[in-house]
């Protein structure tokens, strides 16, 4: 049953992907077959995280524009953060990928964190994975950056695209660290602001000591993705950046770090609360947290 | 040594217990044993959150005023989230609270949180535990609200104060859902704000439903921390959450969750990533993640 799904994939079969994505959701009995079963395809997967109110999806949405120009097929995971007192303001954003939703060659799913905080979503390696085997040119993973979620994507993308905008000139110094280390790519959003030209410039300082230490610069683009400027230019960087030695180094870096976080998984459902809460309870006013520890 | 160790600490001396810190923050060798022979002293644990900017750091700095005029004893950890770009915020912050460092009823130690990202610390229980050792009357752990660390700090403290200030009427629905859930009780500094009498309005119209849920109400607190204002009516609802029965419930509940919490570190330290590294390595173009996972 899961090899002919598997094969329904590969034809690009879309029900069956979705179909398949909700059983890997819900830890269909079975599924684990099916994840094995999956072929290494080596379709590049290209993350794009930055702040709240970046432009992130206005940004995905002019670079599928790009990309289906260019005769590309592409899947695309949006992941958001479930939170029902910020519903509205993602919901906004969606609406403006619709245009995308019934292109034959555009496949977007929308995955709910529910309560992973401040992760990504917990099947998410997974579903990509489940992605790369349907007949996509490249995968888009897009990620509201809150707390870890910035990091984590740069765990799972093989080219992390980061979108901040331009800020009063020297604020780039309080652009959070984690941005500057996950970033393949810079784009500085909504460059039509006062004072962006002086903040792509910060920036190009800031990332110079990463120009040093990595063997090519990280590119910083300008973008004003409403009005679809500086998306070839984008286009062309992650294209360039797939091109590179540095991609196939960083995907062996990805392999091991997403086999770690895999394995932690799989430990972390292993240890049984209840069977915990019960130990405790047992042994009353006994009960010393190291020693217990210790023993388990 | 360690159980003179722990004499010392249980007579006050504070350069006993300041080393011991070190000791467990670096791992020492011993320092399980050092833990195992903690006694259960029961002392409460306050945890203060909230988002930056919410004025935590000057709140504490009051309370431990409070807190000394009552006779009482305090033992006090701040979290720092050690990102290189807000270290001069979080410096501002804790100079307020220099009027302290040299009392002898008062105890202040900062822990960095060294890249565990969005977490608190990687020994901030352990450490907690040795604070409940010394003849503190109370513990105070105060932590900038950022990512997870708010949740975290609701499965650390035996009263959780969340900070919070007035903003424009309604945007109290903007509040992170995370900070309802974990609150004891609320404040809201800087009440001489405009707005903050409809801020306060709006917030207890939200808490309602716990209201039925919970068995007691979850007091919000107006204070002005800067003028000391407020500050006797938050020490009240402290005791008042200690002395309530709700306390030792939660306690039960704490317990569980920080047993939880360290099998999970423990059994994440056995997995040796080098070692997977390697094999994958080994496998090269045969290395099928999922069966991997499946065998490990």
């Amino acid at each position: 049953m899961w090899q002919q799904y598997l094969h329904q994939i590969q034809q690009g079969n879309i029900k069956a992907l979705a179909r398949c994505i909700s059983l890997v959701e819900n830890e269909v009995s079975g599924y684990e077959a099916l994840l094995q079963s999956l072929p290494d395809s080596g379709k590049p997967v290209i993350g794009i995280t930055g702040p709240p109110g970046a432009g992130k999806s206005t940004l995905t949405d002019a670079l599928i524009g790009t990309l289906v120009n260019e005769n590309k097929k592409v899947g695309i995971l949006c992941i958001d953060p479930s939170s029902p007192f910020n519903l509205g303001a993602l919901l906004g954003d969606r609406i403006r990928m619709s245009d995308w939703y019934n292109h034959p060659n555009v496949f977007i799913r929308s995955l709910a964190t529910r309560g992973s905080l401040g992760g990504l979503h917990p099947k998410i390696i997974e579903i990509s994975d489940l992605l790369k085997a349907a007949p996509f040119d490249y995968i888009i993973i897009e990620t509201v950056g809150v707390g870890q979620s910035e990091i984590e994507i740069a765990g799972l993308a093989d080219t992390t695209v980061v979108v901040v905008v331009p800020e009063a000139g020297d604020e780039v110094q309080t652009m959070k660290a984690g941005l500057m280390e996950i970033a393949d790519i810079f784009v500085v959003n909504k460059a039509d602001r006062p004072g962006a030209d002086l903040f792509v410039q910060n920036l190009r300082l800031m990332l110079a000591p990463a120009f040093h230490k990595k063997d090519i610069p990280i590119p910083v683009i300008k973008t004003i993705a409403l009005q679809k400027k500086g998306i070839r230019e984008l286009y062309d960087g992650i294209i360039a950046h797939i091109n590179h030695h540095r991609f196939n180094e960083k995907r062996s870096w990805l392999l091991a770090e997403k086999t770690y976080f895999l394995i932690q998984q799989k430990r972390m459902m292993d240890i049984n609360k209840d069977e915990i809460k019960n130990k405790i309870e047992a042994a009353g006013r006994d009960f010393n947290l190291y020693r217990f520890i210790q023993s388990y």
